[in-house]
C-alpha cells in the first residue's frame, strides 16, 4: 500500500464517478455540441450566481485565460508573493500576456486591503507598467491551505472598484475554503469579475477546471481557450466526472480537513518537528530541525511507502484527499509517532 | 437519424473503445505517473521510429508547441496558403511565438520543392524576419484531403537541411494519407523534426493528439505544454481510447475513403454541381452553381437531416468518418441523386 | 565623386539645415519639455488637420507603434504583399503585437477596394485571427514609388468604416505622392486613423519620423514609444532639421521625380534592359536580361562609383534624392547610355 | 534663473559639444556607414575591453535589448526590488521578452551574493520560470546613487557562472560610480556579459546610450535594435556629442558629487528634514517630516525657481549635474538654510 500525500491531484475516480463518465452523453465541444459540458457550465454558473462558465483542461489554462482577458501587454498584476499564478505557472503571465507581477508581502499567501491600497496608490506614468488586475488564491497552496477572511476580501473588492482594477479568484481549492468557513459559492460570485475552480484536486475528478464570469468575459475566454489549444472534442466524459464530483465530493472535504488537523496534532508532538503551520483545510506544512533534515525525514517516510513533498529549507508538505483512507491515516499517524 | 458530415471530429466512442477507457490504469500525468499515457507515448514514438512523444489535449496545441520549439520571436515560418497553422489556429503563430508566416501559393494545399527553394533563397538581413521553419499538412484539410507526393517531401526535406530550417508535419489526418498511399509511419518519422498526429479525427477517439520528435524537442515540449495549460491529471482515460483507436481504427479508414469516392461519383452526375475536387481520402469538396447557391443546397440537405459545411463562394465540404454508416451512405447517395 | 543611388535615406543635412539644428532650442523631451519638438508636433498635426502628433526616432517605430495601438495579440492586419510593414520591419507585427498579416495580391504595392472587400467579407470565428487593421503604404517602396489613386483610397476607407477596421497609412514617402499627384496633407488626414511620415527620406533630415492621429491614439503612442525605447532627451536638434526640411525640401521633390523619369527614359533605350516599371516619383525599378545579369550590371556601375540596389531576379532599383546633383545626373545618364 | 535638479538628463550641450556635433562626419547608420558612430562604438568597446558595442537612442532600449538577447519567453530575471529595468521601463521585460522578474530585497538597490545564491538555488521545474539572467544597476537610481562594492560584484559574477546565468549591468550612471570609487571601465568589462551605458545623464550629451558585449551579443543586438525601431540614419551628430562627453565630462563628475555632499550636509541641519540617505555620487535623497510634507517643501522651493522631484511618502530627490552651476549651488544652499 502506497500512501501518496504529495497532492490532492493524485486521486483516481471512484466507481460511481467512473459509471457517470461511461454513461455520459457527449458531442463535439469545439462546435459547442456536447450536452454534458454545456449542462455543467450552466449548473456551475448558476451555483455561483455568475452569468456564464467555460470548461478548461487545467486550472493553469483557466487562470492564464483570465489574466489574458483582463489585461493588455505592459500591464501590472498584483498578487501575493506566494500566488500560484506567479510561482507555479511557468511564468505564464509574462509569457502569454506580457504582464508584470507586483508581489505583495502577505502572510501565508494572504495580503490585507491596506497593503493593496498602498501598492496601488500611485498615478499612472508612461514609464510604469499599468495597474490592471488583482489576483487572489483561496485556499492558498503555498500558504498551507489558508483561507482568506471574507470581510477582508470585501474591502479588497472595494479597492479594485475604486481604482478600476479587475479582480480574479484562483479558486483551485475554493471548495475547501467554502466547507472550512461555511461560506457559499454565491458569496464569492458577487465579489469577483472572474473565478477559476478546479475539479481535479479535492473534488477528485480526473481532469477539469472551469472559468466563471460575465457573458462578455466568457465570450473572450472561448477564443483564448482556442488559442491556447484547449478546445477539445467529446469533453462530456470529463465533464460527467466533474459533475459527479460536485454532487458527491464537496461535503466530504470536511473529512480531509479533519485528518489534516489530526496529522498536525501528532506532528506537534514529534521532537524533530520545529513548527507546524496553522491547519485550516487539507494542507499541512511543517518544519523539521537540521539534525533531522527534510530530505532525510522524507526518505524515512518513503521507506515506509509514505510519499511527502519537500518545499525547501526544512519545510515539508502533506496533502490529504479522497484516496487517503482511514486505514492509511492510522498507518501515517503511527509512523509519525515513531519519530 | 442525423447524418452529420460536418467533420470527422464528431464521432463518439465505439463500445469497445468505451470499455478500453473504463478499464484504463491511470495516474497523475503532471507527475508523469500515468501508465497508460506513458505506454501510448512510447508506442507511438516506436511506430514512427522517433525518439519521444508527448500527449496533447488538441492538435492545435501540439502544432503551436512545435512552432514554439523551433522558433524565436521574429522568425519566419513557411507554409502553404491553405495551411491549418496559418488559417485555423486563431493566429497562434504570431500570438504565442511572435512568428510571421510566409505563405506559398501551392495547389490544393501542397507546394513544390522548387517553390520552397525560391522563397527561401534570400540572405538573412536584419530588416527581414529570420527563415526558420517549414510546416506542411498531410492530408490537407482546406485542400480537400489531398496527399503529398512522398518524393516531393524528400526533396523539401533536403532544402530544409541545406538551409538549416526545421521541418514540422501537421499530421492531423496523416493516417488517412498513410492508408490512401500505402505508406508507413516510419517513412514520415525519418523526414520531419517534429510530427503532430490526432486521434480524434478519423481515428475516432474523443480527445487527444500527440507530438513526436527528438528527446530534446519533447523535453522542450513538456514545458511548453505546461505553459499553454495542457498539463492534465488522470489522462489515461483519454489515452486508452487513443490506444484503442490506433489498434482498431486505422485500416478501416479505407472504408471512409471509398464512401467519399462514391459520393464524388454521384456528385459528378448532379446538374447543379459544377465541379468536384479530386478525392483522395475522406474529404469531398464540390461547387454548386449560382442558380442553386451553396446556402440553398445545404439547407435542402439539412431539411433531410443531412449536415454539410459551407466553405464560401459556392464551395461545400463533406467529410466521411467512423460514425457514417452504410445505411447513412445509402440515404445520402439517394438524396444527392434527387437533385 | 560617389553617386549613391541606393536610397533617399543617405542624404546629409544642407548648410541651412545644419544651422537650424545648431540654433535649436532644446529641452528634455521625456518630460515633454523640448520646445522645438513640441512646436513641430503641433505644426505637423495642423498641416494634416489631425488632432495630435508624436516624434519617433524611426519610421519603423512609428509604424509598429500604430500597429500596437490598433490591435490586440491574435488580430489580423491586411496589407499588400509588397507592404513595408510586412516585408522590411523584421517581422515586427508578429514580434511586438502578436498580429498575423493577411497579404493582398495587389499591383505595384496597391490593392483595390474590391480586393479588400473580398478578404474581409467573412464572419469572425474563434479559430480565425480577428480582422482589425488595414495598412497601406504611399508611395509604395517595393512597388517602385507608385502612388495610390485617391478615389480608391476613399472607397477603401468606406470598407474599413463599414467593417469596423482601423486604417493606417505608412507615409514614409507620402510627400513624394503629394507632390506627384498635387494632393494635400489635409486630404490624407481625413482618410486615416493614423499616419506615419518620415523626414529622413526625400525630405533630407538626418533622423526623424512622426505619427499622427487622434488625441487618444497619440496618448497611447506616447506610452508605446517609451516601451520601445524611443523616449529621447534633447530631441530638438533633430526636430529642428525636420522642421527645416518641411519648410524647404517638399516642393523640390519634383526635381527628384523629374530626374527619375529622365533616367527611366534612358534606360528604355538600353539594350540589356528588358523592362522599366512606370515611374511616378523618385524610384526607378528596371530589369536587365540574363546575358547581362543584375550583379554584373551593378558591378559595372560600381566600378564607375555609381551605387545601385539589387532587388533579386534581375531587378535593380535607383532612388533619386536631395544629394543627387545635376552633375551626378549627367554622369549617370552618360554611363547608362554607354551600355 | 531656473535651478532644475529634477534629473541629470536635463542638461543642454556646452558650446564645445555643439561644435563637435556641427562638424561631425555622418553617414547612413542603418547601412552602418556613419563614420562617427562606428568610431565611437570601437572606442567605447576598447575602453571597456569588450569585443563590440552598439549605439542606441535610449538606455531603456539598450537594457531591453540586453534582456531580449539573454532570454527566451518564459525565463526569469533576477534584480533588486529598486531596479530600473523592473520599475521604470514600463514593464518592458514582460512586454518585449515574456520574462518574469524575481525581485531581491536588497539595500539601497544593492543585494548581496548570498541573497542571489539563495534565490537561485532551486532546481528547474517545468512549472517554474527558468532562471536565466541577473541584472544589476550601478549606480542605483532609486537607491540614491549608491555604488556597488566591487568585491561583492565579483562574488555575484561567480554565482552567475556557476549557475549558467547571464549577467547584465545597467550602467546608466556607471561613470559616476567609476569616478566615485576610483574604478576603471576595464574592471567592469571583465565582470559582465553585457553593459549598457548612457551619455545623456551625467555626461551631458543630448541623446545616446550604448550596449557593450561580445561580437555575438552585439550581432544579435543589431537585429533587436532594428525590431525595436532604433535603427536611425545620420546618427553621427548624436555620436559626436557622446564622444565629446566621454573626452571632457567624465572627470568633472567629481564636482557634481562634491556639490551633492554639500547639499546633504546642509540638509542634515534643516529641522524639517528627518533623514538624509548616504550620498555617494550625484543623487541626494532625503525625507521631510509630516508637519512640512514633501509636496509643501517642493512647492516652496518651486516658488524660488528650484525644481525637485517627489518620490512619495515624504521622500524627495535632488540630482546634481553639468548645468548646475556654482552660482545655482550658492542659491540652493542658501534657500535650504532658510528652512
Amino acid at each position: 500500500m502506497i500512501i501518496d500525500l504529495i497532492s490532492d491531484t493524485v486521486t483516481k475516480p471512484t466507481p460511481g464517478m467512473l459509471q457517470a463518465m461511461m454513461h455520459a452523453q457527449v458531442g463535439d465541444d469545439v462546435f459547442r455540441m456536447d450536452p454534458t459540458v454545456n449542462a455543467l457550465q450552466e449548473k456551475v454558473a448558476a451555483l455561483f450566481g455568475m452569468e456564464d462558465a467555460l470548461f478548461f483542461p487545467s486550472g493553469t489554462m483557466a487562470n492564464q485565460a483570465a489574466i489574458k482577458i483582463h489585461t493588455q501587454p505592459g500591464d501590472l498584476l498584483f498578487c501575493d508573493k506566494y500566488a500560484h499564478v506567479y510561482n507555479y505557472e511557468s511564468g505564464g503571465a509574462a509569457f502569454h500576456s506580457g504582464v508584470t507581477c507586483k508581489l505583495i508581502d502577505g502572510s501565508r499567501g494572504m495580503f490585507t486591503a491596506a497593503q493593496l491600497a498602498e501598492v496601488t496608490s500611485g498615478n499612472p506614468e508612461i514609464y510604469l507598467p499599468f495597474a490592471k488586475l488583482v489576483c487572489i488564491e483561496n485556499t492558498t497552496n503555498k500558504g498551507g491551505g489558508a483561507c482568506w477572511d471574507f470581510r477582508e476580501l470585501e474591502k479588497i473588492q472595494q479597492i479594485t472598484k475604486d481604482r478600476n482594477l479587475s479582480f480574479h479568484l484562483d479558486g483551485a481549492r475554493l471548495f475547501n475554503a467554502l466547507v472550512a468557513k461555511n461560506e457559499t459559492p454565491q458569496q464569492y460570485g458577487q465579489l469577483f469579475d472572474t473565478i477559476s475552480i478546479c475539479f481535479s484536486k479535492g473534488l477528485g475528478a480526473p481532469i477539469g477546471s472551469m472559468l466563471l464570469g460575465s457573458k462578455e468575459h466568457i465570450h473572450k475566454a472561448l477564443r483564448i481557450r482556442k488559442l491556447y489549444g484547449g478546445g477539445m472534442r467529446q469533453v462530456g466524459f470529463l465533464a460527467a466526472a466533474c459533475d459527479y464530483a460536485l454532487d458527491h465530493h464537496v461535503e466530504r472535504l470536511a473529512a480531509d480537513h479533519q485528518k489534516a488537523k489530526e496529522i498536525g496534532a501528532v506532528l506537534e508532538t514529534v521532537s524533530c518537528v520545529t513548527k507546524v503551520e496553522p491547519i485550516e483545510t487539507n494542507i499541512v506544512i511543517f518544519y523539521v530541525d537540521k539534525s533531522m533534515g527534510d530530505a532525510n525525514f522524507i526518505q524515512q517516510m518513503k521507506d515506509q511507502n509514505i510519499l511527502l513533498t519537500p518545499m525547501g529549507d526544512g519545510k515539508i508538505r502533506i496533502v490529504t484527499h479522497l484516496d487517503y483512507t482511514d486505514e492509511m491515516h492510522a498507518v501515517l499517524l503511527n509512523a509519525l509517532q515513531k519519530f
